[in-house]
């Protein structure tokens, strides 16, 4: 057995990377280069590079599921950017004790919408000293050496540049409204929780925007079925519990509800992407 | 020339990741980010996350294979795991000096089999005091915080639960049995060996259940054919050895028999896949 | 805010990897491993491993492009080797500060070639104790434990082997030949540009070999069109510059020509791959 190592000094922050860069160019190991130049003995990990190229909401959904396991103290560069090299500002929010630097498009308003002490500032490029950025790949230019001088402490969040009022909100399937709840007929409630698919996973798992939490209104799970590409499928408690193949809907480990294909793939077994809608039912 | 940091104080063992997660979802990053959180300071290297979906043979035979490379001390943290949720346990594997973790569904046994001093045992989450896990994701509800316990010392193999007698054995493909010998008919010795393709990788070679010392009973290299896809290809000692496009066998860098294609796919060039048979024989 | 962690001792030169070994198979981290091995705290950074496989020029365009944001000191592994098992030579070059090592073939040649104080050593495993290596991994067996002593500072570039005089050129479409400029009829300087596409990138993004510097003796770039795959596309400052699906030709952050489709494909859009012929002209 070996222990811990502590040197005493204080450690520099993790830098967390997700972007729609892919794996196959060396984007994301340039990036990298250009946070260890700044910030050298950074540690760094990758959420994942395999968001949909301009997916921004699949970008946002992930962010603010994975939000709650991230260290205190982390900083999240993430870069789903389309409009690079446009006059999109790029923007350091500061919420739930974690730093996120990115474009101002939506991506990072979600993940931290929930935060009442959110707090935004535009980056400053001038300010900081930065060189005059690329048009196309701000990643490298301006987002990479922010986060390496946010991780290594050399660099307050609220010194990059002005306080934003307001973020640029997320629009599309995960804009900011509740998901529908139709009343019941009978008064006795409400009779459907409607929602959409938000990501379609490695496994072709359902991942959707009902919170699981949001079920309860309805009655108890075995009670419930869910509605789906025309199907309706039940509630399960795990893949296990399903016979193979069978399609069922599961409280998911990210708080929503998930479809699922036991030993299988759901989205092609069904033919459903995302966007797709679902609805969750009392079983009649 | 920089010289080695050394700061004096024990290291955190380096703790590597294989799973069937794939990269396009952030799952590996937020195991990660739990390990980190545990662990901090731990060095975390990806072998693979490319297993194909819930193919435990695959992950297995990676294990097995990559096992001697390993740094003594190493924490492997390995998830392909179709029964997540349901009775199957949580087990850590101490064997060959290093540490497994990850669910007990023959995944780990087949890795750890060769060592006679092999222990296992099953992680008790209560006794760990880990919170209740969600039923669709033990690798960062369980696996992972483990890990990280093992990795930074504040934690020992034989602490994490109940010893277990004895592991769930791969089965299928890679079922512990030996390749088959098929006796000559003149009894001059064994004039065939047979096997399957246990994995097709990256560039298309194809990887056998065949270990290379098992040939040396049939004869010396260059008698010898290999009978693939209704093919009989040569054994050659290197890809440059072959001409453009021809089908060699060659004695691989894991101690396997592997296919190849010169410059080329040699699962597509015969139209094979995993669990197709392969039989060497001496040329007649 | 924490400050950046630092211990005093020396630190290891970070070790950055680029193959053609893809994620699938754990090939990348058993690398990985030797290196930790041979290198206990060397920080790791992946470039890419999604080289098309055996695409030295590929291999070779990226690492040119992306040798200005390597930190100096920086250790480039890089294996794209087609040849590995024959006698090609494995090598360390030293250029503009950085360390490569990888196999003779080219895909280091044209990274350092700008560098008229490159030097290079070819690999001599038997002075250095290396074990007989494998006749497929190269990569796991002379490079990374090469490359990890390197990165310890334990041996220097120049004693791993007898000096080179010369390393084995670029063939191909990065042949090491200035793209040519054909004369204008009318005695008015250079009347055209051409190029071929070097990469397709993830984005689906055509990065030609025509540097961005050249088309200056054209004249200004809203007077220039670009011929690609029987079309003429303009050129822009920024994707968002450009209308919806629309075609355009952009300077990119990696200091050559683009030819884009904005929030699409370019080159699904355009049906061109690699090696296209791309000419730059005055608009007429």
């Amino acid at each position: 057995m070996t222990a811990v190592r502590d040197t005493g000094a204080p450690r520099a922050a993790t830098v967390f990377l997700l972007t729609d860069f892919g794996t196959t160019d060396p984007f994301v190991g340039v990036m990298k280069a250009v946070i260890l130049r700044g910030c050298p003995g950074a540690t760094l990990v990758d959420l994942t590079h395999g968001i949909p190229p301009q997916a921004i909401s699949v970008g946002a959904f992930w962010l603010e599921r994975i939000l709650p396991w991230l260290p205190p103290g982390a900083v999240v560069l993430a870069v789903v950017d389309p409009g690079v090299g446009t006059a999109r500002a790029g923007v350091v929010v500061t919420a739930d004790g974690r730093l996120f630097v990115g474009p101002d498009n939506g991506l990072l308003e979600l993940a931290t919408r929930s935060d009442p002490g959110r707090r935004a500032c535009r980056i400053d490029g001038g300010l900081l000293g930065l060189p005059e950025p690329s048009s196309t790949f701000h990643g490298r230019d301006v987002f990479a050496p922010v986060a390496a001088r946010l991780a290594a402490g050399t660099l307050a969040a609220n010194e990059v540049g002005p306080e934003l009022p307001k973020l640029v909100e997320m629009t599309g399937l995960l804009a900011p409204v509740a998901p529908a709840a139709t009343p019941s007929p009978h008064g006795e409630g409400i009779a459907a929780v409607k929602g959409v698919v938000a990501v379609v996973d490695h496994f072709g798992n359902l991942l959707t925007t009902i919170a699981t939490g949001a079920l309860a209104a309805l009655g108890p799970p075995g009670k419930l079925v869910v509605e789906i590409g025309g199907r309706s499928v039940p509630i399960r408690d795990a893949y296990g519990d399903a016979s193979a193949g069978e399609i069922v809907a599961l409280p998911c480990s990210w708080g929503v509800l998930e479809i699922a294909a036991s030993g299988g793939n759901a989205s092609r077994a069904l033919g459903v992407a995302c966007g797709a809608p679902v609805v969750v039912r009392a079983a009649s």
